[in-house]
């Protein structure tokens, strides 16, 4: 675990005067060279260090390397390829403390994307869990698959095209988590795959489409709902300032939890059933 | 999995009119019964039966018979004891995304506290993964072993009284949490007890403790500083006034992340030896 | 300006170790006693005192005496009397420097309620601008009209009943401020009302009025919208503890700036003429 | 008021299919030619036209012409020059809101900067009211006293160069603004030029200053202090899609408010004397 080998990722980052350090991720290569804008880097001086060392480039300039955290290898690599916007570590976070997702935890996912969650996920739930995940679309999925093939040490995932005669074929799962354009065509079938108290996780990035998934997950048996949205903002930490930056990315989505329940409450149907869709 | 058997915790949901459902977490007994203000709840009416189903109390309130999530369980049931403050879901998901704790870490924290965050980060590390909790208190201590033994089946932590003339005494673990009221002094032996490349994570909830913080963690050799805040809104998801909570709970701690570096890079150290601390 | 007299309102602090002022809110009266359950409090010994003076009640507790802000005098006096849910300091301001109302500005108000912003508008447009606020509620504008007698020095408003079949009646005016249930009923008289250019402002409490909001001011001609939602963080300030209070009140409504355009802009309009309303 | 005239600042917004309406701000100049990267704009073409009319530029770009806010005319004019980083209209507000300046206040501010916050001022207080602003930079008087000179019609306010022989030369104002890097140097000066109860308002960028500012406004005898930080997002008005922009402006810096006390509380006073400066 401890020095760099051949085929592990490394974090390089440049040590400026300004301390904005820029940063890659690479794979190592024995004989490798990359190229960038601050010079060739030979990964044959990383492989054998450890973690936290310093490097030169051919042009003089110092560089950290690191282990990447897997966000900063979605984002630094290109080795992850996006095919669509992904969910970022700030919600991430979110949506596993709210749903009790853990070690161990079987979740479905409709809307692979570009698979960045599901590479969270299967880091989280480990070889005692499993993720099925699905997508509609075939050129998105095959992007996923090469996303995952490249990033994740583990095999407790699938990756599936959605076929909308199917649905989700799994059943007595902890968990649904669903991020796609209308939501609510799925929560029925959410309802089937999930095992009885299972939570139903709905990523809701738009006023307009909250009120349809809140009357849908209601009318459709799911109780205990909460509806959150998560914002963070970075810290400048120079010593001598230290304040919140000026400007933060404080929305991404509305995130909705709720619970698969046996019966229908009928008092709480009979009082939701007449409310406009 | 499916069925609530004995010896389960089992939540409770009163249903109201007025959906602002009060809730209670009970462990099942065969033949228990518990006393509530909403009346008497027989257990052997909830064994058997699935999450999501209804039951009666004997003064003909309905509730929803749930399994709790882990913060349910610390919040709701009579089991779990405050010695202090605790970390929140909030921030549970927060220090996990943003320092890649995950299935299998090996991880230490000083401030076990009430052990809520221990709970948490056990059932995130699973089998393969190992916690060490330090705590100065004996008598919190105490606490927190009894709410681990309670409320958690993993059988992957320690939690150990902190002797300053010893320290911390594992070494080449993933992450070091640190919660305590000076966590300055405490910075150099995690650095002695990281992994190269290892994240110091640091919980500080007030202003007053952050910029010491930072030039003590700069000045032991950590690098790429991260400093966050996160809060977050709840949505109040009545169908026909849908909007954020007038209210929310928007602090708790800025969450300081920064990983172990081999050498110092001397450049940062001097620009930073002569600040004020 | 300086010692208080007759007629004067007078803040009263109660100084306590917790620092956690209660306050008072009282019109001076010669002679006059009030009691509070910190003790009965003689005016007498407030009249001819300077803002900032301490006063003791007849059970030893001490006061500090100020003059109140206006919001003060709204929330701790019992002279303003609440009709509705009130508009807030924290908005008060956002409602103006986004929409220049100045000194010498003519506003018309959709929705007096209790009468707290008009009191707010009428003390920032001065003597040289005017304020016309209306209400369709007779039981209400008489609770406001109270407050606004007892509370505001100006003689630079009117309240008025609303009569669906007259509209708004001034025209020319710099800004209407709109406060209602439906709002969208009239935006098409507010553009009437106001000047070439002049400003329409919505308050907007729930996501479910926003879309429609927006569609209504847009087909009505009107340009440069700009959606804003404000939250303050209080500090706790304790020189040892320094850091944002757990709980805000971090929501209170949308608000919507635009301005009334001669000529609808043709372009913009068929691009939304047909959005789904 | 109406049309616009010679001498009018007119703002321009370009119509352009994304409808991120690009915006000029003009002085209008009989004859006058203004050349923008949407082509050239004749002066004579816009006087005489109502606000709220279209106008074409020499390439057939629309224009709308609206009065500019004095906001725009700070961030849009050429006219308006930067000395210094300004305090924008998210905070104007709060900053009049939570300390009552309002038609007819006599306010003192330190460190004029560029005078964005002057112009405001002198445009709430009006004719009756009257602002003083200092500064210790002679260069960015001057800049100031231009930028006051181009964009304010009043005459309620003096620029003075601060020289720390004399101080504050006021007395007796409503509200003294401080926003200078070491605040505490003129807590005391502020006290004696205030009215008894009369509000001190201090604008803190960092974390750093907040203790000492904290520490320094107790020990000169103010009371009653509040500090709220505020934050405003934008909303993303596109009727199919509404929603927060992902990415906002969420600090600018704490706000102190507190008030002048006769007579310093002598018990909150020693509480405090002894904490660490």
């Amino acid at each position: 675990l401890s020095v760099f080998r051949e085929g592990d990722f490394v974090e390089l980052l440049v040590i400026e005067p300004e301390r904005r350090s820029h940063r890659f991720v690479l794979k190592l290569v024995k004989g490798g060279k990359t190229s960038t804008h601050y010079g060739d880097i030979y990964h044959d001086e990383i492989i054998g260090k450890f973690p936290g060392s310093i490097v030169k480039s051919k042009t003089e300039y110092h560089f950290l390397v690191l282990r990447p955290t897997l966000y900063s290898e979605i984002k630094n690599s290109r080795v992850f390829r996006f095919a669509t916007q992904i969910i970022y570590p700030r919600d991430w976070g979110l949506i596993i403390a709210f749903s009790d997702i853990h070690n161990g935890s079987k979740v479905v996912e409709l809307g692979t994307g570009s698979g960045a969650l599901t590479l969270f996920l299967s880091r989280i739930v480990g070889d005692k869990g499993y993720i099925w995940s699905y997508d509609v679309d075939p050129k998105r999925l095959e992007i996923a698959k090469e996303n995952l093939n490249n990033l994740s040490p583990y095999k407790n995932y699938t990756l599936k095209l959605y076929d909308p005669n199917r649905g989700i074929e799994e059943r007595d799962v902890d968990a649904v988590f669903i991020d796609i354009p209308e939501p609510w065509v799925v929560v029925k079938e959410a309802w089937y795959a999930l095992s009885h108290g299972g939570f139903l996780i709905v990523y809701i990035p738009t006023f307009n489409q909250l009120k349809r998934v809140v009357n849908e997950v209601i009318r459709n048996g799911f109780v205990d709902l909460k509806v959150i949205e998560g914002f963070t903002r970075e810290i400048q930490w120079k010593p001598y300032a230290i304040r919140p930056h000026i400007e933060s990315y404080v929305f991404s989505a509305y995130i909705l939890f709720s619970k698969k329940s046996y019966f229908i409450p009928r008092k709480l149907f009979e009082e939701l059933r007449d409310q406009p869709k």
